[in-house]
């Protein structure tokens, strides 16, 4: 398939929200090779001024806490309201494990079989680096395909939780109903980067578990500065096997957006990611450049080495890598 | 005062324990001429070998909280056992505010009097990057100059917490007593980075109010997994005033010490520690390069304004500065 094509052309069909060339725009953007890469680079830049319009909500929870059920009710109560949804997944795992968390749409039954919804895996690419690179232009794409929500799901492997939070206007951490020792569990860092708390499964037998867990995070989230004064992260149950609370997931997330637009905050907050990730899009090509000849890469690890065995001091190591780049 | 010199003689007498060779040292790597500079890479380099066996501990707490009375009491029990005190502190508020948080030597009366502490004020450099790269090389001098403990002082203004525990083996934040919703004003991220919480002003009427804070950390500490499997950072409780338990945050520092040890994590934070200093100031050398050129810098500042306000994607503008360090 010709994937690289003409990105005028290209960037059209997806404005247009033809399905067919926003796959082929995200596999453009997947794509590791040289002419790929810049006519990918085109095509964003093309589309630019159709995107930044959708809600961008980052979703986290450990394998099992129900993810996908919960991104398929909540997909689906959106689309009643006449919302187009993308589903997006930031999984640095996938490439090793031979599976992506979104790869198995079976997993989302009903969201895959909707117009208004587009369900896309995450890119197998090595790095996290490189999978949320590739990730955030899949969602600007999206966009100008006119989708007016996207969901980015992680599993929080590594830094992928920061990874999301950086692209996204919210970010909801799902847990399971558990309490006292069981919060042990919980990744240090989602806590802190978390716009909510959400507790799955609460259900039947498992309520009183759930308004447990609940009030423990509540009493815990005490210690945590809030890091916007506009706005203190709820903590809130909800079922997705049955679908209750559901809409009040969405509501916060509504009522979010209009507090960050009132302070000035959600302005900031995508100036801000943006600025970060030309940043770190930066480093990388930096990094790329010390890794791609042969030559240098070996004496960075040589320097490398030296530095970790405490042979040379850190500024000296700075200094001979640096000069490696002259 | 030719502060630059010979570095080999300069070295061999901070090596001698020579207190005014170890000033002049640390006042070489604070200096910012370009030949101080070379000098004082060479000392670090000629020093390394006799650097590495102190145990290095990060202090961190809000101003008020007896930050210079905790380590004038810690550092007095610690010299009657016959270890010898460095305190060092990275407060990158110091140029703006005129006075560094140890310029006030007073303030720790009794070790600033005993020949087996050393006390240096915080570089008075305008940025966190600098100060803490100089307060880092500033340790291995005095490690050189034969103290075996460094107390490294922060006040935690941006992300000064970080710098020092980047730099350090034991991270000790200190807290008032205080419950409920006074435990909110705990900045972020620092109940995430100690090794050990302890509160002050444990004495008289404070006493059930330092108990009731050591319980809320204790419980809220629960919802964050701990850093390393060897080690859960405890809460206890001192008085700087009194003394009174001022042996135990000692004791437990030791016993940390041990845990890592036993477990190989001690060898491996130091080693990652070294590397992540290297690359950190790699990054300084090539955000130098982009800074010190006018043009250059202000084709960056045109380029970041053009991706904060969306005129530009991150990758194009990652290219374009890119392109200006060929």
């Amino acid at each position: 398939m010709n994937v690289a094509g003409n990105p005028e052309l290209l960037a059209a069909n997806i404005r247009a929200g033809n399905r067919a060339a926003l796959a082929r725009g995200i596999t453009l953007i997947e794509s590791r090779r040289a002419d790929h890469k810049a006519t990918a680079r085109e095509l964003v830049q093309e589309l630019l001024p159709a995107t930044g319009n959708a809600i961008r909500v980052g979703i986290t929870g450990s394998p099992g806490v129900g993810k996908s059920t919960t991104i398929d009710a909540l997909g689906m109560d959106l689309i009643t309201r006449g919302h187009r949804i993308a589903v997006l997944a930031v999984d640095p795992s996938s490439v090793r494990s031979g599976g992506s968390i979104l790869g198995d749409k079976t997993r989302m039954a009903r969201l895959a079989a909707c117009e208004a919804a587009y369900i896309r895996p995450s890119p197998a690419a090595g790095t996290l680096g490189g999978v949320a690179a590739r990730t955030r232009e899949a969602m600007l794409l999206c966009e100008a395909a006119g989708f007016d929500v996207i969901l980015v799901e992680t599993v929080g492997i590594g830094q992928s939780e920061t990874a999301v939070y950086d692209m996204t206007d919210f970010f909801l951490a799902l847990m399971l109903p558990g309490a006292g020792d069981e919060l042990q569990g919980i990744k240090k860092g989602i806590v802190e980067l978390a716009d909510m708390i959400a507790i799955n499964k609460a259900d039947g037998d498992n309520l009183p578990r759930a308004n447990a867990a609940a009030a423990s995070y509540r009493s815990a989230l005490k210690i945590l500065a809030p890091r916007s004064q506009h706005w203190s992260p709820p903590v809130v149950t909800y079922s997705g096997l049955t679908g209750s609370g559901i809409p009040e997931l969405w509501q916060t997330i509504v009522e979010h957006r209009a507090a960050m637009n009132a302070s000035g905050e959600f302005t900031q907050r995508r100036s801000l990611q943006q600025v970060k990730w030309m940043w770190s899009m930066f480093e990388d090509r930096m990094t790329a450049r010390l890794r791609n000849d042969p030559s240098i890469r070996a004496k960075v690890k040589a320097t490398e080495t030296a530095v970790a065995e405490g042979r040379l001091t850190p500024g000296l190591g700075a200094s001979q890598i640096a000069e490696l780049l002259r």
